[in-house]
């Protein structure tokens, strides 16, 4: 699960992940925002209207959602469930509420807070988008602040300071989350089962 | 803390660690075993007469020792506790036992478990030293059995197939876990209490 505040660089961490992990499958979320210049319907997002994605909750299609600056946002069910029925890793690119939702569901998952390198640098890029009017600038700055308190739920905090450095400490958390011994343990416990059936 | 069962191939994995990983400092053991080939006292080990090591333990001077197959091997503590104070990470090569009781007095240590790619695997590295007898390759194949029960408090397993990989494996342990959320906690309080001066 990768989160963090609005504007910390969520979407670009995860694009230039997909290149440097293609072993690792990456959850499509599903939101009634507009999409930005150069996204891609199925690839960026699965882009709903409201009257849709009302009816995906009402099905129970969603595994979180979560309303945010007036879009909403959540992550189909279907896929994360296949995903990690097949072994799999998956990546959920996820708001800082709907992460804590599948937390709830998945508390064994990874959870990953992407740091901004300080709040003044958050404010800068979520101005420098220069698709947001500056009420919403304001009213995204004042939400990032009380997002960088939820950071206690979160099992890892990636300083953002470049993209290289954040992607190499993500791989370096996924291939350390795989040395987990609890992961291990299973396979001992066979290892064991053979050298005693020889002795 | 870098432990697993003997003849798994912790002095090789920590030899290649020193070279890939110059910033770590490395802890040097105290034993009264006999030095082997082409070791050297002060580098790979404190080599130390059984009397000199019973005074150590006399002078509380050993943050841990046990004795294994007929010799002792301890800590210093001195070293570890001033190298943690400046602030450094250091890696210390023990045995199981050895490793459990440092994790009484340093429960927020990182506790990494060296795995063999099988126990028959194991076995041929013990005996492929050809430095031991064939007594003390079965009682040291026994140990390592039981020791490979002691894993689960372990917070990692990493398979040591080819030492190239155990030592990314490590390398990635040792980024990730500068990553953990509680270590940031305190530097987003300060974050915080600098956001809520300026407004």
């Amino acid at each position: 699960m990768l989160s963090g505040p609005s504007g910390v660089g969520k979407g670009t961490v995860c694009s230039v992940l997909r290149q440097k992990m293609p072993e690792l499958i990456y959850s499509v979320s599903a939101t009634t925002r507009q999409p930005r210049q150069g996204e891609m319907d199925g690839i960026n997002y699965f882009f709903k209207s409201k009257e849709q994605f009302k009816d995906m909750i009402a099905r129970d299609a969603l595994l979180e959602y979560a309303e945010y600056v007036g879009n909403f946002y959540g992550t189909p069910r279907d896929f994360v469930e296949r995903t990690l029925a097949s072994g799999k890793d998956i990546i959920l690119e996820i708001e800082v509420q709907g992460a804590l939702k599948v937390k709830e569901k998945f508390p064994e998952g990874v959870f990953i807070f992407l740091l901004p390198p300080s709040l003044d640098e958050l404010k800068q890029r979520i101005t420098g988008r220069g698709t947001e009017t500056e009420d919403l600038i304001a009213n995204r700055m004042t939400v990032a602040a009380e997002e960088m308190n939820l950071i206690r739920h979160y099992d890892y905090a990636v300083l953002n300071d470049e993209i290289d450095n954040a992607c190499r400490r993500i791989q370096s958390i996924v291939e350390a989350e795989h040395c987990r011994s609890e992961r291990y343990m299973s396979e001992f416990a066979q290892h064991m089962q053979a050298a005693s059936e020889k002795a």
